[in-house]
């Protein structure tokens, strides 16, 4: 903590999925469970792969305000032909749509962020809608000080106004409020708005099959392997 | 839970102050702690007056969005000379005004939430800024699924986008929440939004010399002497 700029952090405000939980590993799980003849690690990169032009088609205003249950739901429509699923019916699109309800935690998740918790305030800032962040918290056991999300901002990040909405609702300085994700795009528009940033390395975020660069960049205040590791940086 | 108008609520969303923590007990403490020559429970009760007015200025539209802690110094600033206390520097008048993110649970709060918290989705929803209402969650171990405040939706309770808030964001109907308050009048303006409620009973909210009237009156779907009795009234 001899570092001056991680002196007066008050806040911790993480990204969600990929971060916090893993979206890869449960939803090939569910994938799996469904007992559907396709390949769950394909098909849940497939299911992601839609999320962020999604989310570019409501912040270009080219569709209204919409939660990512719902743009989840459209990319699962879109997507279950190609993979020769058009013939799942309504409930079991329903299940499987929830199943990002139903994310676990990386094995660090929960005991770094309690470690965390007794220093800092723990935010949420993800893109998931808050319905969505309330289930993963009540089924991973995180204990969350507050539930912040893109819908309570009703935009999307990258957008600075949810970085700064953070610090506005929690009543601190950008500066005092720290960004802790896996996506370098992520924590350098928050850089941008004035936060710190840790950077968080999840290598098995895309699977086993899929290798991730999470070489540190300078640019980032922190450089964590994990959650506790991250405690260890801040002193916590 | 024989009452059909039970079994399919899945949200409990609260009222804070006085329903959920002792604003007048904590007030009162803050104020004599400071050794400030002044009967603290009338203070206490003077500066809560302030509170209603004070926000119908904002939900009136004679003075824009203004989050709770501003409207209380303003009500603190406003009231000291009053009661003689005009020379409070602004260090005692900040650490004074902030005595509202120390409030204290009652006794039976946490251990109401924690049962009540198994088998529903619990939430604030206060008209306390989110800051606030995090600091209190910290300072009384408060296991909140979510906190919802007014200055989510940028409107004062009793307007119906608050309650309606609640419902929209945790993705139920207005059915399915049910509004605990120690107070009639957000009750009824929750039910005419479609909602369930609960009465609990705070006959100390106004401290031991002032009286209040606790009596049951059906327009509530329940009413309860504390949190605990809520829990059992729902068979949580």
């Amino acid at each position: 903590m001899a570092d001056e700029r991680l002196t007066d952090i008050k806040v911790l405000a993480f990204d969600v999925f990929g971060t916090v939980v893993d979206w890869h590993g449960s939803i090939t799980r569910e994938v799996e469970a469904m007992q559907l003849d396709v390949d769950a690690q394909r098909f849940a990169l497939a299911w992601r792969e839609g999320y962020k032009p999604a989310m570019k088609r409501v912040s270009d205003g080219l569709q209204g305000w919409t939660k990512i249950d719902a743009l989840h739901r459209q990319i699962l429509d879109e997507l279950l032909p190609s993979f020769g699923l058009s013939d799942l019916n309504e409930a079991q699109r329903f299940h499987l749509n929830l199943a990002w309800h139903r994310l676990d935690p990386w094995p660090d998740t929960v005991a770094g962020l309690t470690r965390l918790k007794r220093r800092y305030v723990l935010t949420t800032l993800s893109n998931g809608n808050v319905s969505l962040l309330v289930d993963l918290a009540r089924h991973g056991g995180l204990p969350w000080d507050c539930v912040l999300s893109a819908e309570t901002f009703r935009c999307y990040k990258p957008h600075p106004a949810t970085y700064l909405g953070v610090a506005q609702l929690l009543d601190v300085a950008p500066e005092q409020v720290m960004l802790v994700a896996a996506h370098h795009e992520d924590l350098e528009a928050a850089a941008a708005c004035g936060l710190r940033t840790a950077y968080v390395e999840r290598p098995l975020e895309y699977g086993p099959a899929q290798s991730k660069d999470v070489s540190p960049r300078a640019s980032h205040t922190l450089h964590a392997r994990h959650l506790l590791h991250l405690a260890e940086l801040l002193g916590a």
